[in-house]
């Protein structure tokens, strides 16, 4: 992960360079059996987010991530330059599906795309994006579809 | 974190046991400045989840946990008891809210209110359940909102 880095201030993207139907797409990162146990040991601690054999007699059928590990996964695929927002990724609301768990060994990273822009009357320095994501894995398959609500500096605000 | 233990078997809720405005509270836990910067540095490293500081100058005006910090930390209240669920807390899609910053010193807890329910016609041992939750600090301020659909097993499948 640590060949991720975070997004430079002069390839940013202010609320004035963004448009509808414009895409991002990160770098990715690999996610092992072991950090899946450990974020489920610290968050999630059920047993098919724990132990392999356990997680076979379950719906997953095998060791699967917690999907708020995916979500944190994809977040830090998008902060580290996979979604190059100014004042960087700040989010209030959104939704979130995982279609699909991620697996040990999954190669994850992230597609966005802006679905909608509105700048905001009572503060006229910035406005509300909102970025439709989608994580995939090695073989395309999504494992997550997010539409989250960034708040969005204007440029020389 | 560690006095917080997984549902008993003989405590879980079936689809069968549920009801529409049935409501469960976690227990409690608290969140340092480590804690948040370390999770900040795995999966959302962004100055104002890293750095006083830095933080103070950004629409934040401190330290704050990143919002799935605090997504993390409410599945661990309801998995630790907070939401016993027959099969684990297994959700699929949900929306969520961060109305404010979780911050240094919180003390978070859960409480969850069952808002529906829906049996499955193609898979007759289970069904939906729908679960609005709220995070609160000790404040009783509410620092998320979600609400998550979970695939609920009926007694005896």
């Amino acid at each position: 992960m640590h060949n991720l880095a975070i997004a430079q201030e002069d390839e940013v993207y202010y609320l004035d360079d963004l448009h509808v139907g414009q895409r991002f797409t990160s770098g990715r990162l690999e996610i092992d059996a072991d950090q899946i146990r450990a974020f489920a040991e610290a968050f999630d601690p059920q047993p098919f987010h724990l132990d392999d054999e356990a997680a076979r007699h379950t719906l997953f059928g095998g060791l699967a991530a917690s999907g708020w590990h995916t979500a944190a996964l994809s977040m830090r695929l998008q902060v580290c330059g996979g979604l190059p927002i100014a004042g960087g990724i700040v989010g209030r609301r959104g939704e979130i599906e995982w279609p699909r768990p991620t697996r040990p060994g999954d190669v994850l990273y992230v597609e966005s795309e802006i679905v909608a822009i509105e700048t905001s009357k009572s503060h006229p320095d910035r406005g509300r994006v909102s970025v439709r994501s989608e994580t995939r894995n090695q073989g395309e398959e999504i494992v997550q579809v997010a539409t989250m609500t960034l708040v969005v500096p204007r440029r020389g605000s």
